[in-house]
């Protein structure tokens, strides 16, 4: 890496994204990773697999173009990447991709259940239900596993808009978050994790417990994202 | 701010107040705020919306009169200020007002349940099972949204005293709290959010579990704030 | 206090015990409390009413006779000091009193269930299911509350061994545990919360869960606290 | 202890596993051990009886040969000491053994159900749902107790292959893990800790969740675990 390396900023926000997921309580063990791409040069910066978050270097970063093929690095990328490039190949307008196995959003995936808006603070950051995807057949999961990974993924969001719904979950494994960039798409997925715990006591308390309204749904997305929005500071400092 | 500020001292309790949600657990992210009424001058002093709580300064706060009008501040205060406003204007005996998402509070909310009086532990501060309002009507929610969820909590306690019950849950969003001052309210939430997760599993291991008795309710309740309390040190020391 | 005072020893181990009922998460607020007995002087070492665990010197700790008459310190013993003087009678071979809120102890008792032994790590310490009293009537919540607690908890215990079981819940309140020492008394409620938590998922997972076999029951109780003990090293480094 | 002590580097691994089960929260008060066996040697190192994890030190364990005879240590060892040495006779494969009461392990054991492999997470690490052992009979709860134990698994793995199912269940007891090394056995037993809360979780959404795919099962066993591993780094820096 020389000290002109056009990725810099790039590589140090995807590393802190990496270090978050583990020091926010996200990802247990190695069980996460995060990546960015620079869609102008048309490249993707990842976690190599299996390196403790602890331990973890900008340099220890693998960067790939958009195919997967490593064009720096010396060391193998997270498994997940072939799910992550077809991520950002379905959703043009995201800039950064996480995956991880917080508990709770893996509860509710591995029940195969979608996350119904209970409240205010799910409203707040996902404009509805969060989706899950139905299990992969054999042969998806047999040949091209991680790729096919992203295209059921794109396939659940026929018709939804990715900067509405920023995240899903994948039947049978875990929860994949995203954003215009990777920092923003920590903050979905740490509360995704707080949305899918409070969903899961709810119901609990009350299992007819229903959506909010349409109303409110809107009221509370649109205050913090729709054009006249009046949440936080205008212009920063929030 | 001059060194003569008239609230510096309600501007610092606000901003302690704000700092305890986020350390004492109570509100992740920026999910919370608190506020102080000075009734004498008819100025209220609230958080700033969106702003972390450890970056919150007691300059940063936001001064309004009880109709709304920033008097000082240059932050634009809590989206949830028409919320307190109503709330000082329906109780006369309250000083300070504290809303927080905090977990199982939140879930109770979601649920649209009202917390019973299971055990002296909640006896010890809420005179009876924590009240839920109503769900909001979809005119309510757009029109004047955050002014209407205060009148809900107004009306729900049409011949309830607010000091003798200092918690309300707001159906499908989360928990409001009250009381003399804005320390004491907080006190409150903390509370409120143990009896709250007490009370949910109880609940699992008996879903039949009735309320204490009302003369075991009296009882504790009295013994901390009834004319004749014997709990703590008189005069202080508690 | 003069340098003298024959129960220092004593009162620094009462305070230790409630310094420790907060540090190991067993009382939040000023939910709990300690006390220990001096057989021999018929006196009782407790915590003051409602003073914060980390501001409490063995100084402020109130010393009482068996009736419950200060005979030293200043301020006022804790509300709850009825019930430990009617356990010290009624239990002779007693040396210490915990009483505790923590969370899933308390649970149980509001949900007034007893907790029964599902596994070994019950049966080390408790010789079968922690009992529950039954709830207390209007006339002995209303006249000498904390005296008929403790009186209830006696009759509860009729027939019962309180070294074997040295823990009860009480309906719609919370536990009381006790041991030859208050040190123990303090490990006893910490081990009680722990096993109150795992029955608590165990009947989640399986409500038809039943007890383990009074053969693993002996096995275990007996392996750490019968005359053949092999548990641990003999004459202490335990 | 000789600075030539052939097993010094084995005592260390095996104190430091030891330390591990308390400072990852999988063994609370003294409710764990750990051990490792010399196959070369005949000679097993194991944690001493209830001595707290806090104040070991390596010239505490124990050393035994394969029958449990004591041949270095001045303390007693643990109570669980035939269980491993079942465990190392049973599986030639296993050079360490973890035994901890870990919360959600230690619930599914008292319920007495295995876990079944809800997700991915469990599929990285256990090849199918991680069995129970059957009750032991009063007999041989009665004689011979903890070696009995050892017996019940290794009888209850008959058919199973200990390196791809590297755990069990004891029914009203808890979990025994293993693996190559000491050091791994503890990493076994953590997963597994948070494996069984997920799946714990996972059945509160959807009592009817059902295993993954043996496609998507083998997939992610063998991905991390297979001839044709691609997870983690080639050689090391994993």
């Amino acid at each position: 890496m020389t000290a002109t390396d056009p990725l810099k900023a790039l590589r140090d926000e995807v590393r802190a994204a990496n270090v978050a997921l583990a020091t926010r309580g996200l990802a247990r063990f190695t069980f996460g990773n995060a990546s960015a791409v620079d869609r102008e040069r048309g490249l993707v910066v990842i976690k190599p697999s299996g390196v403790p978050y602890d331990a973890l270097t900008s340099d220890d970063l693998v960067v790939t173009d958009m195919e997967g093929s490593v064009v720096a690095g010396t060391l193998r990328p997270s498994s997940d990447l072939p799910t992550h490039l077809e991520l950002y190949r379905a959703f043009p307008s995201i800039g950064g991709v996480v995956h991880t196995h917080s508990h709770y959003a893996t509860a509710w995936a591995q029940a195969e259940r979608e996350i119904p808006c209970l409240g205010t603070t799910h409203a707040d950051y996902f404009h509805g239900a969060v989706p899950v995807t139905p299990r992969l057949t054999d042969a998806e999961v047999e040949t091209d596993y991680e790729c096919n990974t992203g295209r059921a993924i794109a396939r659940r969001f026929d018709g939804l808009d990715p900067l509405r719904m920023p995240a899903v979950l994948v039947a049978g494994h875990a929860s994949f978050c995203w954003a215009p960039t990777v920092s923003k798409a920590v903050e979905v997925a740490a509360i995704l994790e707080d949305v899918a715990h409070m969903a899961y006591d709810t119901l609990r308390l009350n299992d007819a417990a229903g959506p909010v309204s349409s109303a409110l749904l809107n009221k509370h997305f649109n205050r913090k994202h729709g054009p006249g929005a009046y949440y936080g500071q205008p212009g920063g400092r929030s």
